[in-house]
């Protein structure tokens, strides 16, 4: 029993969710047609109520949690971790590995994080996610679609939707950025 | 739906779990037949390979996750987060809010998390866990049991034990004791 | 005699205070005409000797203390406060708290110190400041003045502009700006 | 007047302050009989709810300042501001420095203070404080003492116990010392 | 023998050091002309693989050691220290003391190192480089090229140009560039 | 050229050096005669003025690059590392090979050390140092001497007694000792 879970296949994927969105979640699917579990890192985790990150660690999570759980992914073969940030690069693949459970493969399209896997550890994979469609599904973007009071709802999981309007995420993401443009926040 | 999803009622626990043991799993069982789902909150993320924190946020997520599912909870229903420590105790429940997902309820015997929390948020409701044998199922004394080279699998969930099995937890915990025993570390 | 103590009402205002001035008093004049005593909050305490904070948090201390005691503000009714900033922005409020005395109203015409804090305690009260013309009365304004060689001193308390003088504040601010459009700092 | 305000002797007096005693208000009358202003450092600002720390800086400022208050000391003339500790001790001076106003001498009894004083800024006098009873007038000893359920509130300024009074901070200082004697916080 | 040693005049050069090039070079031949010692200081030692910042502290130092060395300069006068950051510029120089051995003189250009210096101890003399061509020689420059794929290894020392080939640093440098320039990093 | 470069081999021996000591320099040599190039990491750099740690970083360099000198080691192949503490164990290894330039093997007769290693990087050999008495070649022991006012010059290099004479080494010993037993330090 424990030998044959030794043998677990883990795949990572790694973001800021600000908010999770199609994109993602089409990803989600990819790493766990091809492993046995996956392991989705919430980076930039001790940031919230920023312009650039307006959601806390734990909405990510809730968006993430309802977002795979309303896709139909098996939970029992998925982690969601939050993981704050560390300024020195050169060590964060050891720091990501201390905070999550072993994994063996990383999904990434960012030549960055590509190389910084690689320099870091060779035993650790790195593959290509299949095509989406970056220009839109991307937080960034996302963002600016809210703000500017444009559609944005069809970009992300209808959880991910129904969540963001729970908590008045509009309203909060349009007021950061309204916050932002001031001359002095306080 | 999404008011109905409002309407979830989620109970916290919080520990260490170096390792998770049986109380932890006890207790785990009593939230998920009070509350909708359980939150897990893996305290003092950021500390690994010490006499009191042998194992790394990441299995100990590995193995709170494998100890609930082996005993039939829904991982559906549950959220497992690893939360590094904040020095500041005053913001310590705004601290964790940030970093969960919203929940109603926590579940602790200790005085002090109680006093904490009710200091700091009046509608976040305490609740104390039912009996368990404390001065058995507690971390510190199951390191030391494996220390000294005592029983101790018992207290700990089936899959816990064969958790530390693999990733040679015993060997571990007993170099860092033979380790913060000698006169400097280096 | 402590029972009294304990309806003393307070009104707190926050601000950077590089350097404080004439919008700055006019709001602590309002404050301790609403409430019985004023804390005033200096952010990012831990900065000094850049362009956009040139002024230590002592300094900065000994400026307010001298613009409310000149301006014949009685220093009994009031604690100034230097706080280092919290990345952290979910719990900001919880560390405020820990921070200064116990204070019940804030006082931020600012629509994000408004959200943060209903969103993180609604037993804070949140007041407007009055009308004082923002885009004269701010410090990024002023620094730019200063800058400049154009006249600044009419905008903040007189007893700021001395202790400016009296610390070499003017080429300070002007070193500084030089300074951050070098290419490279070292 | 500028030239003036230059010529103002500040002393200064460092401290956690769990609480302010007897013996820290005679040295605040001593450093006031011997200089123009007073600058009292509240120490490990950051620490809370802990067995050595129990009362935020917040509540540390309160309590001097309605002891101070009380004692008939002319506020105009005093600074009350809390520090967080900083690990590197050899620029332990100038991080004070940064976050108090400029000060001329430093009285404390305390050959360490001393010592990193005259070792890293020889411009800065150390007086020795006038005597008073260190054995009784400590921290340490009045927690003990509130610990013990013994008497304890002649040993500090009437406003404090009142102060520590309608916080309830017997109660923290006992729920805070059995706490900390349990095998495991959480 | 000691006094003797006592008497040794160190000359202090600060740098990010992203790469060492031949103005850096040039300065630490005129402070070796002019002190008995040198000391280099690898300033914003934290950061590296982000595009300011491509090299580790370890890389930079290695570069720096291996410059020195083929410039013919006797390392056994030499020191060379990567150092952190520190956020508060107030007590910079306090820390730069506590991390190098005890310097005597500052060589910058800077008027904001100068500034910094004679504001925090004015015992310490600061000296102007001689004449290097700022334009030409300066980290972000010779970056810039690299990005370009124009020459720059004529602008620093062979050495540094060999051990930037070693580590495959150009491949590095544009990769960086080509990372943050997109619209999320992960 | 540069591949020779490449095929250097460099030991690494990591110690606080409180100070560095007869067995510290031993080591230094059977590095030395197994290896190219040593690296001494420094370790605890933040630390100093403190019982366990009253060198500063740029002290201890200082001692260390005096001793491995007078002893005729040559320094073009060393590099002597201050590098502050990381409470990750966990990257422990990653962060320190930021920090440095790259090495081939590690010194350590720590079961601990040898243990991170091995977990975290199996391409890093590890390998025992020769007999030196431990009991007596610690930096504990030495201090503990030296507060006693026994003799301990014999234990260390005679040029870090010389360095330790000259900056009043001793007092500061015995005077972090007295302090420390004090009831409160301030």
């Amino acid at each position: 029993m424990s030998d044959q879970k030794n043998r677990l296949r883990r795949g990572l994927m790694i973001g800021r969710f600000q908010p999770i969105h199609n994109g993602h979640l089409a990803l989600a699917k990819q790493i766990l047609s091809d492993c046995d579990e996956l392991i989705v890192v919430v980076g930039s985790a001790q940031f919230n109520f920023i312009e650039k990150d307006p959601f806390t660690a734990g909405e990510r999570m809730g968006m993430i949690h309802n977002a795979l759980s309303r896709a139909g992914i098996d939970l029992r073969h998925c982690y969601i971790v939050p993981v704050p940030n560390d300024e020195n690069n050169a060590r964060w693949l050891a720091y990501i590995k201390s905070m999550v459970p072993r994994f063996h493969v990383v999904y990434s399209g960012n030549e960055y994080v590509r190389h910084l896997i690689l320099d870091q550890d060779a035993k650790i994979e790195v593959q290509e996610p299949k095509f989406v469609d970056q220009a839109k599904y991307n937080g960034t973007n996302i963002r600016q679609l809210i703000n500017e009071g444009k559609p944005w709802a069809h970009l992300v999981p209808e959880a991910v939707a129904e969540f963001i309007d729970q908590i008045k995420g509009v309203d909060r993401i349009q007021m950061l950025r309204r916050s932002d443009s001031m001359p002095h926040k306080w």
